[in-house]
């Protein structure tokens, strides 16, 4: 059977969501592996979800995905912020705990430091690593709070970044599949031991 | 042996974090549990640690300290934008996974939609559900993205929010206070059964 991975990231809330899946599925086709989103149905949900409240429902179903498929690619373009979709971290941090390969990408290369000043409106020539608050600004150089990548190291995932335009930035999939076929390797060689 | 609970939350990051995280440690105290955060040193940390950066020392440490606790409460207080600190949510997701209680408090009740309209600069009457992109905006009259609160209910847990003013909102234990007691309610029940 081939292997299936889930596909977390902020593309959900495009209107055009169904495509953007749709080819990101087909990307894993081409490289063995069976895409899954939170869009996707499951034909095995309780007949007791049907009295829950919508959003519980779509937790469940996620969760249930996540925990069938044996990897995670994760889209962590900073959204609404400086940091990834909350959703898309939170399911990032759920499959590092099943101690399954997490993979992620952003469609920035500037790391956070500087995206959170900019954000904050702090001067961009900003030596300080406080906020408004006097709070701490993590300035280690990486793409994101330091749990994210931080769990992709620690579960020999990979990271990928590079500066896309904004327009097309949900829809580019030169860097997911980049990851994919760094998953199949990975898959691959697990398969070999 | 008394349960150990993890304390998730961007407190970590203010310049009396130290102080913060030791009166939570009272407070759980109190109820016969251990407060255990981040910024705690492990005697067992492996040699071969000490070669590693900084922040995968710091991952690392976090991560050993979910495995170890019991539950987890988080500070999900928006930080820096309309969500939770991604720090903390990647926790949350983490420790949901392991199938301990997770819990949560927000010092503001402002709904996510809300929130997340207003710190994009639309419009306050905005009844439109998509933002600048055209992406939606979640409007499930929760505090945050579905996943959180929704980890935060499947693990039978509490999400308690309270509009605090913004001086003292990091420090403030009140909330907290109400997560441990009701924490300490669920493992006693449990620990019965």
């Amino acid at each position: 059977m081939r292997p299936r991975v889930y596909l977390a990231g902020p593309e959900v809330f495009l209107p055009g969501a169904a495509a953007v899946l749709t080819k990101k599925r087909a990307v894993c086709e081409r490289y063995g592996l069976v895409g899954v989103s939170g869009l996707d149905p499951r034909s095995d949900e309780p007949a007791a979800w049907a009295r829950l409240h919508e959003w519980q429902r779509l937790y469940l179903r996620n969760e249930a995905h996540i925990r069938d498929c044996a990897a995670l690619i994760a889209n962590l373009t900073p959204f609404r912020g400086p940091s990834a979709d909350p959703g898309t971290v939170y399911e990032l941090g759920f499959m590092r705990a099943l101690g399954r390969p997490v993979l992620g990408y952003s469609a920035t290369a500037t790391p956070f430091f500087e995206r959170t000043v900019a954000a904050l409106g702090l001067s961009a020539s900003a030596t300080s690593t406080l906020d408004g608050e006097g709070m701490l600004i993590e300035q280690f150089g990486l793409i994101d709070n330091l749990m994210i990548e931080g769990g992709i190291a620690a579960a020999g995932g990979v990271l990928l970044t590079a500066d896309q335009p904004a327009a097309g930035r949900w829809t580019d999939l030169g860097l997911f599949e980049r990851c994919v076929m760094e998953l199949a390797r990975v898959l691959a060689a697990r398969a070999k031991r």
